[in-house]
């Protein structure tokens, strides 16, 4: 399965061998190496900051050249604030519990042969996003944690940043006494580095794209490196005939608007036709209240004129991640239901209802990765689960879905354990 | 996500969309509901045996007229003793612990949110196998018990046996009130519709691909809908220095001997250079006399001269699956590990010794689906460890590592409950 990197000439399948030869070297090695190279790279981060805050300079720099707009480039800035938070970020992460070496599975079988099924590092993580550098961090601290080789590939607008900070990590990875190549840039520019990455089956063992719908499809289609799907979110909200009226204005108002750029943020509200009379105008008067544009359907429209446009079927499709929500009234939940499951993209559903048989229902009927009950939708997060670390949030059904925690960064193996048994 | 069959031009799109909407019926009906229809089909197939036994006449006799082999005639063949098996097998899955529903993890969140993770079907799983019918109706019934709809495509060779089962199979299920859509033919012959199953992303969620090696090679390669990647086995036993010599003897000819056809026999023998001069000869008789021919390096040759044929890096690679071994010595367990980390599969692993410090280093480098120390390969089955079922052993790291059973035909759902909580 390993190849060594002498035999691949390409400078991005030699990467990816030599993160899979230290990936070896991981994997047996106890949580106190793996948490020390976590500590070398939190005090790295800090005493290293000019050298960090100097190549940021140049990336914000060209990114203000070409017209880049101030809240973007607001995000790719690193000041000495910011990296320290960075690294408290790092440190946290060492208080997290290991996930590898957890018997997940364990019994005698009735031959006698001890069976345990053990929690394992995957090998070598992909990691293909377009985010702030603050995430070429947070990936490398999650993947080493987890005894995981990491291969980052950042966006080309932060590349600077990215390439100052892998090597303050490689730095502190060798000083802590483990392989440097453990965290690796993937080299190059451009698209076909990308391309090669994806088809690096055998060296690397996934790839979790993080990012823009277009940049995940990309990675989906063509890639024979097995791929978790992250983070796009067209989430619903759906207000049931038996919804307290307070309740489920302030739970849509929090889904909607109290961040809507993210992936758990609401993009659609269905309401029950036997509520809207009563429902409908005070969600206009709360969501214009909050800036929020409405996008409804007939029903919408008559309940607030001049104030919905008119709703088409994209969208229903529409992830906005803006001040933008589309709207429908549904004869029942069913309808609802039907019309969630038509438009999803499998992300987070809420509902709102003292219905106790509704909650279930829907709960029941509902294949998304969170169903919320009487809670918003801004809740499907790793961090407020209470997983301390999130590496993305997963919408596929394979492997991990919803937030993904350290357990997630692992596969397993059985060890069985005989006294010379055979069949 | 899902699509009505109608807008779906291809009969092989059609069938997905139509087990896509019959699997959203199937998820949330309870146990009693699917064990229902279990019990119908295992009496369904006894019932109408003389029907399928006609079937599968057509099958045998154009292999025959074809001139297949008589013991690849035999595993085609459907007499009512084997179809009374397969029924009873169908009565077996039936008593298996029911895997949707079960809570993987919960807790209350400091906020109060409660938070429960539980196992839901995957929703439509499709199997791509050249085995004997029998897998036709295990697949069926194990999809079935677990939620799922199924897309069945067996070899070109039992397709008359298939369609005839699949009917019987269908009949009782809709007989018993579900949806005869969620077991399915994928209709058409020949590689397109294979090509367009691993191409319906969005209305099939895992293919699973049974048999040959290229036919795994090509599915991995060629599909966009998420792959589990089963069954091929290079798998090595290692005897270590300190192994009892009797012990790794009757370990070595159970593992490769036993059934040499299957993923689980072992295919190369590594043998510690300290135990070489006691242990070689003594396992050339052992293997000669099992009918076994050994193919090994330069020390084996010289052990037994005339009777081992000389190994090459081709013999390391290959998974016989009969009655042949490749062998080498090696000067320790690392090195050990270094061959088998190099040419292995990656399915299962086997070391014999009496150091507790060698069955541990192994068992901690060794980078493999099951690690057995003292112990056979051939327990690496789902039967074995005690699963009840098994719907192949899949060999890479995501989602599912091993023997596969019920639990890892399923997905998990988040259920997050307030009382109006928001963020």
């Amino acid at each position: 399965m390993t190849s060594s990197s002498a035999s691949h000439s390409s400078p991005v399948l030699a990467t990816a061998a030599r993160a899979r030869e230290a990936a070896a070297l991981l994997a047996p090695l106890p949580r106190t190496d793996r948490d020390g190279a976590l500590l070398a790279i939190a005090d790295a981060l800090v005493a290293r900051t000019d050298e960090i805050v100097a190549a940021n300079a140049e990336d914000t720099a060209k990114a203000r050249a070409v017209g880049t707009s101030e809240s973007l480039v607001d995000r790719l800035t690193l000041t000495p604030e910011r990296i320290a938070a960075i690294a408290d970020d790092v440190r946290h992460v060492v208080t997290l519990p290991d996930p590898v070496g957890e018997v997940v599975r364990g019994s005698t079988l009735p031959n006698g042969l001890d069976l345990r099924q053990i929690r394992v590092p995957l090998g070598v993580v992909g990691i293909i996003y377009e985010a702030r550098p603050n995430v070429t961090v947070d990936a490398a601290a999650l993947c080493l944690k987890s005894g995981n080789a990491v291969l980052l590939r950042g966006s080309s607008s932060a590349y600077a940043s990215n390439t100052a900070l892998v090597m303050v990590l490689r730095d502190a990875v060798a000083g802590a006494g483990l392989p440097a190549d453990v965290v690796q840039l993937v080299p190059g520019e451009g698209r076909d580095a990308v391309r090669e990455l994806m088809r690096a089956r055998g060296l690397v063992d996934v790839l979790i794209p993080r990012g823009g719908a277009s940049l995940i499809r990309t990675v989906v289609e063509e890639s024979t490196v097995p791929v978790i799907e992250t983070g796009t979110g067209n989430c619903h909200v759906y207000v049931d005939e038996a919804a307290d009226i307070d309740m489920a204005l302030s739970i849509l108002v929090n889904s909607k608007a109290q961040r809507p750029s993210v992936c758990n943020a609401a993009e659609t509200v269905l309401v029950h036709a036997g509520i809207a009379d009563a429902f409908l105008p005070r969600a206009l008067e709360a969501l214009t209240q909050a800036g929020v544009i409405v996008h409804g359907d007939a029903a919408w429209q008559q309940a607030g004129p001049g104030l919905v446009a008119p709703a088409t079927d994209e969208d229903w499709a529409t992830e906005y991640l803006s001040y933008d929500i589309a709207a429908v009234v549904v004869p029942d939940l069913d309808a609802a239901v039907a019309h969630i499951r038509r438009w999803t993209s499998g992300h987070t559903e809420a509902i709102v209802t003292g219905s106790q048989a509704a909650a279930r229902r829907f709960t029941q009927l509902v294949d998304s990765t969170t169903v919320a009950v009487n809670a918003s939708t801004r809740f499907t997060d790793g961090g407020q689960f209470g997983f301390g670390a999130e590496i993305g949030i997963s919408t596929q059904k394979l492997h991990a879905r919803g937030p993904m925690g350290l357990p997630e960064l692992t596969s397993t193996k059985y060890i069985v354990t005989g006294d010379g048994h055979t069949r």
